[in-house]
């Protein structure tokens, strides 16, 4: 726990792990509540120590109140012969998410009108969801559909919908400063891999790293359904969100698809300036998005009442990919190298925060005589300076007090991790010293 | 009049109406004096109630004085044979603009000295003024100019250059504020649509138009002769010039070309972020010029002693097309469709500057539960996020005291128009209030 | 001495006049101290009237202190027939620079531990130093290395390596104003035109023609071996680089390629914005270069402990070339036409900042009426406008205190001189005064 936060390259083995947390959780019926989102919490909590706790309905939130809890234990659409031609035990999304109970004989007519489709995909079933209109439903391929018959139809959709709880899981890892950098993943989709299973194997992943490390900010993870989950979060934690002064939002980040960051409402915040230097050093093409007020939990945190500087990370951002919210987000869409590149880059960009500072060059009226430390070539004439030397000269021009170490890396055009590593050599020979 | 000032697509009936006036216009003789202008702001007060001016010859104004009233009766060249070869009557470009008056006889050689033509376009009259050094002369066909034979000539310029006035034709439509938006034409030009019977036909139905509305700020608009009309109404109104807060000089608003904006001075004012933003909106590729102290009025108005954030919109700009300043600027060269699409942009732009305004989120936590409200869809979900539902999230995201509805449609890429509407229906829910 | 600074094209005569210098120059086997330093500065002495001072070793200056003298009389490599197969005497690069002394019988297999080639290029001598780490050896073709048998060598170097000074040179032309412009070149390079005689006869030649005229600023010469130079300099002149306003490092201004421009530090000095201009409207490519802390002496005068304003002017910058830091860097690499045009465009550069200056319009309002004092055409109504009259509307519209004659210039896209020429006309009509 002495160590301070190290970069952690992708590898296979923690891909493996986060790709397994995703098998395991993909079964589980979630929903904004009950008890998928319990058993999804309590799966996370096997690997990361994260507090559950449970808002009751009704519970005043903003403008909102927390909603009934609705559980569903069996759900199906029985033909004229009895068969379950549509099963809620094959597929969790065959049911319209928040579907009231129901359990009736229907005409062919009466039961179209309960039907969700994908015309354009007609091998794939929708996820649909009527969370705050009572309603019920079922979402089947439109492939199944065009071969319905005029026949009666017996459907049953045994589901509660009753006071019960929100439950939202949370881990705060403390550092040295209050301050604190707010991750957060929606726990809300049922079976659906991208979205946003590979979120919540990132985030409890990131927070099982960071938690071996010394950390100079804290670190709080926040696992809550989407929407209504955030922001009872934020209205049960209003003076907390004061000491947010980072964050991000994971979630897409597992499919194939170059890494995504869409900014933070201002635009220039120290997270939106982190993770472009990491995505534009990643050696790899990437998307830039400003901020736009849709998306993820980003919404609430960026509210005119919280502005908080809270940015998203994803690969394919939610909407841009044909199998988003349909069954073809499945356990073949995300992928064990791509769960750990997007693991690898938000620990890159954590360690930009940590690692990032402003310090005086204690030598500030020309270069200080490096070669005599062993810090330069003793050869003179050569065309070449080492990369290692134009990062020293950069440091020692820029420690100012003006800029901190990403200016540095910024303008130099070289990746943080080298002139963070190149200060410290420099602060070893007390070239260089932290601002108070 | 209590209605709010409303959009006005370009439609045929207003551009035929507009074409009426340029074509009742076009015959007369304008000067930048005397019964020519009398007569046009006479024509233009049959259809707006704008108040005439007379400013004696001599008045001092800044660095000029009002010059002596041109008049011209007749003018013409005969042959040796008592043929009139140049007729003043047929076309009155074929005088030089403020000839001093001549009747004798003369040479060919001593004629050419007197004759203005477009070699380059041979069957063109050139339009020359000579405003501030007596002169005489004549404007005719370079066609014309290479058949004349080596004859007398007698020449005749029936003009009068005596102590009278200047005259200016002002309107000015009060709104709630004295805040004024100045909307300026010049009416120098003689047989010239383009440049600028155009633009006097805009400013003249922009003001018949605005007219019908209950209007937020004040309207001023001006006919006048250009640079010394300017100059004229700045010198005999420099305390209310201080009111002018936003303006537009209108010229060249006929021609097949597309629109063009011509920044203010600074280039960032008000009424450049409108007409940028309505041109980019207008569907339509469109000119964007910055800000240069040559053209048409907005010379005198930006400059240093005055600096008002004054744009300019034509469609070519002036000297950009090869018929300015010549007999083809005609009643071929600008088309009723022309004319009534830049009233429209032109309304347009003022829409802007009447409806925008800073509005606060009455629920800045978070974003309000619009489902509740039936201002959101019920079924979740889907992929596709409608427009008007996108608007809601933008104004209320970036409704805090900071953005007004202009930054708001410029951030969301969304026309003004469209983010007003939603705005009205978001302060109809008492979502939004507007700042005081 | 009573003419305010002109102008110069770059011409015949002075190229030669430089290329001659450059010549002259070439032989010495110059190096951070030493008898060649002191012979070159006695050369330039004999155009410029320079100023030499003579700094012991062991002075500290700063983090470093002035090295030990080395001279160096003869040096060679003698095969085992006794031939000399390299000598000083043909060329001065075949010395490691900075050698110790050495006399000594050596095997091919320890010989070839002091020797320096560049395999890339086989016929040419690199040029290498170890100023601050005590070693020897000499520099030769790679051909020739590759030939070398195994024999027994005699090597000496007849050097000296003692308590002496470090030679500056240094000349100071005071103008009205005690703010100084820093011109620089380092001048201890030995047989390598390029790199950095043409510097040095830019310099020379730079002060020779501003010494003819009545200057605005002091300009300060500096002539000083690199890095350890600059640094003595500004240690033993911390007070006086105070009063370093503006300034230019000249260096590899002779060779074929295009002129570069390295920014300032800050990116936004004046000396950054007058390089750009002249650049700009140099009628050829250019370089533009961001500022970096590596390069020639503008690294220690942008030291955070200074922080001065100083660009650096060069042709193809340092280290962009093959044959930098090579033998080819020899005569036929640089050129008089190159010089002269190196010269005119610092001319040009000095020019700006010698006649800009911020003017304030006497007739603010309205536009003075230019045709009364001669300054505008009499017929009006033609499409063009003379740049002239271009010029002077832009003069007179921004020069209301806030934009000095660069800054119109910049906006109005015409060339400095232009709009300095025109505001001299306009202050001879009085409607211009300069900003006390």
């Amino acid at each position: 726990m002495s160590t301070r936060l190290e970069l952690l390259s992708a590898d296979a083995c923690v891909g493996d792990q986060m790709y397994r947390l995703v098998r395991e959780l993909y079964p589980i019926c979630r929903s904004i509540t009950g008890q998928g989102v319990r058993d999804t919490l309590g799966t996370i909590s096997q690997e990361v120590p994260i507090h559950l706790s449970e808002v009751p309905t009704g519970t005043p939130v903003f403008d909102w109140a927390v909603p009934r809890e609705w559980n569903v234990r069996d759900a199906y659409i029985k033909n004229s012969c009895g068969e379950k031609i549509v099963d809620f035990n094959k597929c969790n999304l065959h049911v319209l998410n928040y579907s009231v109970p129901v359990k009736k004989e229907v005409s062919l007519h009466e039961l179209k009108e309960h039907l969700f489709t994908l015309p354009e995909h007609p091998d794939w079933i929708p996820y649909r969801t009527s969370y705050y209109q009572e309603n019920w439903g079922f979402c089947i391929t439109h492939r199944q559909f065009l071969e319905l018959q005029e026949e009666q139809y017996e459907v049953l959709i045994d589901s509660t919908l009753n006071e019960g709880h929100l439950t939202l899981g949370e881990l705060l890892i403390p550092g040295e400063s209050p301050e604190e950098v707010l991750l957060s993943a929606h726990v809300c989709h049922p079976s659906l891999c991208n979205d946003n299973l590979s979120g919540i194997a990132l985030n409890t992943f990131l927070a099982k790293y960071l938690s071996r490390f010394r950390l100079k900010y804290s670190y709080r993870f926040l696992f809550a359904p989407g929407t209504i989950g955030a922001i009872t979060w934020l209205a049960l934690n209003e003076q907390r969100a004061a000491n947010i002064k980072h964050g991000l939002v994971m979630a897409c980040v597992g499919d194939d698809g170059n890494l995504s960051y869409k900014k933070t409402r201002s635009g220039d915040a120290a997270i939106d300036r982190a993770a472009q230097h990491i995505l534009k050093h990643s050696g790899r093409p990437y998307n830039l998005m400003e901020f736009s007020p849709d998306g993820y939990d980003e919404r609430q945190f960026s509210s005119p009442g919280f502005k908080l500087p809270v940015g998203s990370l994803s690969r394919t951002p939610h909407g841009r990919f044909a199998e988003y919210h349909t069954s073809a987000d499945n356990l073949d869409f995300v992928r064990p190298t791509n769960l750990a590149d997007s693991l690898s880059k938000a620990i890159s960009i954590v360690y930009v925060l940590e690692h990032n500072g402003k310090y005086i060059n204690q030598n500030p009226k020309c270069e200080p005589q490096l070669g005599k430390r062993g810090l330069y070539r003793a050869l003179g004439g050569r065309t070449e300076t080492s990369v290692s030397e134009i990062a020293m000269f950069w440091i020692l021009n820029l420690s100012d007090g003006e800029h901190d170490l990403l200016d540095v890396a910024e303008r130099a055009g070289l990746p943080f991790c080298l002139i963070k590593d190149v200060s410290d050599v420099l602060r070893q020979h007390e070239l260089l010293k932290e601002t108070p």
